[in-house]
């Protein structure tokens, strides 16, 4: 079981604090955490899901494991810039996207192109035309973002 | 000056002839139409492009140039699926999204991402946290969309 | 019909003045150059297929058409760094390699894994455990060079 | 310490049982050891790391984990094709090339345009205007190429 944790490199404390229990969640589920690897909302994520004994992913933009941050189990350089957000979103099950900028969009919409589901936390919202959109599974709170993972994951498993 | 032409592979003949109309109108601006090359949207504004003697470059998904449809000039096959999605962004001063789903959609999101303008005509609308974002400059028809993208274009060199 | 030119950024004047005809040759063939759209054997390349009325294709490394030799037709900046190499062997019928570093080796080494057929100019060699391959078709002369990469072309139409 | 073993999906008893050899060899020496995730060579290495308790990592081609073979712990699927190839390369500090056919050769060829070093085992060898070249170090043992990269990792560090 993977779950990717997506959101942006720089975040409020409020929504460190949410990631941090997000991936504190995961680990506790025994699913692996993937991620961008960076700063921020990774970071808090990734930090959670280490305290709790979990395995962490991280998919880097750049050429050096360096840049990942210290919470990362195993970090994947990919010299791909944004293009790497791509290989997060193939790489995971299901992703549960926390606030975020641009980047999370390009994640969220490459998800939902490919089919796999998004679980939002403070995060983006679709319309076509005016019309409102439910493609993006909003929930309020960490503990319900991951057990509807975790359900996500093992209804497609059947 | 390269403008993308960004939309789904099928449509309907009333976005048809909107994505024909402003594929005719670039070509007339004198700008290089770009676009993923396939059908539908695609095809529809390559037609209307070279019917006004322009040039369109169709940047491919899969490994062979015969899968571009019949209105393309100039053909890249990338061999890498949708993640050439992000090299139409790259490749263009401006975007108009017509309509789209969520291969679109990850266009739009790389364009924004990169900085670069994105025109919508009968397509996705952003919001954050349920407050709408004017992100994509909503215009109503293709002489719009087209006049808009020229003058950003010329802001652009200034 | 297209036809890549693959070699380093940086070449001796020798080298230069045999991309130049190179360019020059396909040109006169008819045919569209496709290169890495930097300096060069591929400026040189350019030069040579637009002083005869060529068109040529530069596919970027970077994020910035400004960065293209003056000698391309149609810029295609990618962002993908040397990742780009493989969309320049997937965007060509057939490659003329031309002296070259680890970069066109890449180049080289995608092409054969393709199946295209590669045409070397002062270039790598490969072998095996030992044993020399002719995997890339050797020759010595520009002239040679591309009346080869023609007769493939149109070998592979029949 | 990432190691990455590199070569075919499809190899002989013989090249299987070094490919074996590495990868045990790897995990005794507590090095994560990192490849294309799929059949021959790379599940021969996976077989032996993970008898060795290792942690093997797979860069699948394709967009499904159930492609990795059974041998690997940690599987990222990128839907790039052969382009993952050079992911593998970016995400290894040294690499050990094992016998091997073209996908081998991209990759070898992306480390040494990247300045990252590759052992070889019974593989590629290059040359440039007939001149054999030694970028490649060529060992004759699985021991040997293990513990050339791992002296090569240290050396690096210091």
């Amino acid at each position: 079981m993977y779950i990717g944790v997506i959101g942006q490199s720089q975040c409020n404390e409020e929504i460190a604090s949410i990631a941090e229990e997000v991936g504190e969640l995961i680990a506790r589920n025994g699913a692996v955490m993937i991620c961008g690897g960076m700063g921020g909302v990774m970071e808090a994520a990734s930090r959670g899901a280490r305290s709790a004994g979990g395995v962490t992913i991280g998919i880097l933009p750049g050429f050096s494991r360096e840049e990942a941050n210290s919470y990362i189990s195993i970090s994947i350089p990919t010299g791909l810039g944004p293009a790497r957000n791509l290989i997060i979103v193939r790489a995971s099950d299901v992703l549960i996207a926390i606030s975020g900028g641009y980047g999370t969009l390009t994640e969220i919409a490459f998800a939902l192109h490919f089919g796999k589901p998004v679980i939002g936390l403070y995060t983006w919202g679709l319309n076509r035309e005016g019309k409102d959109l439910q493609d993006i599974m909003i929930v309020r709170t960490p503990r319900e973002a991951v057990s509807k993972a975790m359900e996500l994951i093992k209804d497609n498993r059947q």
